[in-house]
């Protein structure tokens, strides 16, 4: 067990990067532009300003390398960050690998996972151009958990739709949020139109991700003095998520290591990219050659099963369309546990980069996923969040490949967040009621048929 | 916000200090001896041997000042000590206090709490002598899952009896306990003489842990090949949580601090000990003189209230007889959320400090520590545990004085655990249904009646 790289590698508050990493920047083509819904014409700024602050509409379209972190952001930053990278000892002694497995936490957040990496500069640039309340949906919590403690450390208020069903039956990650100062609505709820007329046709409306993000548009839209945050998906909101992958570089150069292999869960694209640009940026510049693996849940596979298309980002499609990797906006994916990954789109920076081949997708049933989480769990402590068990699984595989071959590779992986709120699915595992869902073709091509053909 | 001392002060691996420390070596008297609970005859080590293995007997009555910790056990402790100190800016700025306010942060432990930093060792030590399986109680379950997490790293078993009322009412710590492979029992249980017998009587006894402890020794008792564990009270298990102490010294020597005031929640006293212990050593050496303070819940204020009498430390009256603060071995604690804290006595070793005036000791009634705990989340960002938020009030407490006195001190605290899996207390206290207790007098004086006359 005694080996020379220790268990944690940290890095010193002063070591903390102070730039976000644009990959667009770096790209042989830039990645094609989001479209108006109604004219299919690229949107422009002025399409974006009723909802995001012009800061993070310049970053969003922005073709710099590196954009600076403000002072602000730096500072709420060091309440958790530089989150620690980990060497994955103990599992590699049950895996009986040549493998060296490094993972990077970022449960360390007070919200538990990566989301406050963009949650806190969404709020203060907002906070910086006068907006003094946001808008945004949540499904199980963390997202809007995330923001309502962004929120807090800048003194705005916070209004969050939560997915009624996750609401009523995860209680605990509301409370979360309100510890945290945020006004929490059951959705679809009686504050907006939309939601108003969703519960006059069904009082016990299980709502959806969809559902509530029209309604914490709807509000935002409704109040010029308010704007709107969104969690995943957009450039902006990867670039903020790269300061994980600029850490990780630092420290794995600490102990004088570079991944062979580095796996990551994707939903939106937001952790993937946030670990997974900076190392692609040092392949793309030749200083190392990484193979880059996408990973998707077996019931949403996006990359794997989807088609590159213009579609709606929302299920309601009220948004720009984006190019992306879809499998139908009205696609409604099985209730997996990692409800981040839920997802039927995926990022259009993280489709366009696997349409140039810089990275690969595979895809993985929940099932495997557990397992790989409890051996996770008995050797390195931490109890994942559902979303990263993918991950975990990903680099699990590639470890025995390594077993079976002989080869020392060093595989890197991002352990999004902790599952101290989701330990409901870990009883369904535990339990044998855990089931993996094998997606009909038919619910591709049926959903498929809601995306819009262009002229 | 800026400013010289970081947010985070780390020490690396390398810098993990080797040796718990032993107060009873450097105290002008030994504390008094625990007595057979028949003959009333000091207790010697053949009385612990059915429970205990003869290394933490052995600890329990050393004289050493200092005891290795087994690389076996610093292998696992690796997995998230050195735990972090962390300065309080933003609280501070809330505040508005010219104090400096540290924490030490034991939520990084895979169980969320302190308690794995004695659950290791006891573990290690067992497995060592050859013992397969340890039983345990636990009440909401924190030390259970301490103690299912410390098993699984050496491959034993774990079997833990968790109070009736909480195995229901609370089924994650239960999921997080199996997640890490023990056997979880409901008490009363049917698998020992006693369960069946008070399930008999009432097929749905809540349970309590004074009948948890009665199972979990039975089943220990009953098969040669099987020790218990005990999560806090006893002077080996208040040794092994020194780390906690003895790392806070070496981080705030880094940045040239040393504490006027230290100020930790007492319910068993193990967390108390673990971190004022240390510091007690450098107080009687003369090296630094800070005010140390106990800080018990209103609602079971054994050392500001109890006597200092020999009492059982389980209510049913099985274990040896121990001299401490009690309020007597039948009192039962109003049901506040601190689970942790609602213990009739106080550690002998914390009681006789406290009888040698090297400690003060205060009570804080629950509806003051949550209002402490919100505003420290909404600015330090972590999510208290409820029994710390006691730490944290106190610490408000002495911070708000030096703004009214303009005294610059340092406050040393700490936060022994996260929230994670506490949100229903915050949910109480956020709807307004939270209330504190006030403990009538003839409550003690009852619960007294039920401690031995020594002859």
């Amino acid at each position: 067990m005694v080996a020379d790289v220790p268990h944690k590698i940290y890095l010193d508050e002063s070591e903390m990067p102070t730039r976000w990493y644009n990959l667009v920047a770096d790209l042989p083509e830039p990645p094609p532009p989001p479209l108006h819904p109604g004219t299919h014409e690229p949107a422009g700024p002025d399409d974006f300003a009723p909802l995001f602050p012009m800061a993070l509409i310049e970053q969003e379209v922005s073709a710099e390398r590196f954009i600076d972190i403000p002072g602000g952001v730096l500072d709420v930053y060091r309440l958790w960050r530089p989150s620690p990278l980990f060497r994955a000892h103990r599992l590699e002694e049950l895996l009986d690998t040549p493998a060296r497995i490094y993972y990077k936490y970022e449960g360390v957040s007070p919200a538990g996972s990566h989301k406050p990496n963009t949650s806190v500069p969404q709020a203060y640039y907002n906070h910086q151009e006068g907006v003094a309340k946001l808008t945004t949906e949540t499904g199980a919590g963390q997202w809007g958990s995330a923001l309502a403690f962004a929120t807090a450390q800048y003194g705005m208020e916070c209004e969050v739709w939560q997915v009624a069903a996750s609401y009523r039956q995860k209680p605990y990650r509301r409370t979360m949020m309100e510890i945290w100062g945020a006004t929490v609505h059951s959705s679809p709820s009686d504050v907006t139109d939309f939601g108003r007329q969703l519960l006059a046709e069904d009082p016990d409306h299980p709502g959806s991700l969809g559902i509530a993000i029209s309604e914490a548009v709807a509000a935002c839209v409704a109040d010029p003095a308010v704007r709107y945050a969104l969690g995943s998906v957009l450039n902006h909101v990867l670039m903020h998520q790269t300061i994980i992958g600029e850490e990780a570089l630092l420290q794995l150069a600490k102990v004088g290591e570079t991944p062979d292999v580095l796996v990551g869960c994707t939903g939106g694209g937001s952790n993937f990219g946030g670990l997974a640009f900076p190392f692609l940026r040092e392949k793309l510049a030749g200083r190392m050659d990484p193979v880059v693996r996408c990973v998707e849940p077996a019931a949403c596979p996006t990359l794997t099963k989807g088609e590159y298309r213009y579609d709606f980002g929302d299920t309601a499609g009220m948004t720009p369309l984006m190019k992306m990797h879809t499998l139908g906006h009205s696609f409604v994916p099985e209730p997996i546990h990692a409800g981040g990954l839920r997802y039927h789109g995926m990022s259009p920076l993280v489709s366009h980069i696997y349409e140039l081949g810089l990275v690969e997708a595979i895809s993985i049933h929940q099932r495997e996923c557990f397992a790989g989480a409890l051996q996770f769990a008995r050797t390195e402590g931490i109890v994942p969040a559902p979303e990263p068990t993918h991950a975990i699984a990903a680099a699990i595989r590639e470890a025995l490949a390594c077993k079976e071959s002989g080869e020392e590779k060093v595989i890197l992986t991002a352990l999004c967040g902790h599952g101290h709120l989701d330990l409901a699915a870990y009883e369904k595992y535990l339990s044998d009621e855990m089931v993996d869902y094998d997606l009909p073709e038919s619910a591709i091509t049926d959903a498929m048929a809601s995306v819009p053909v262009l002229a």
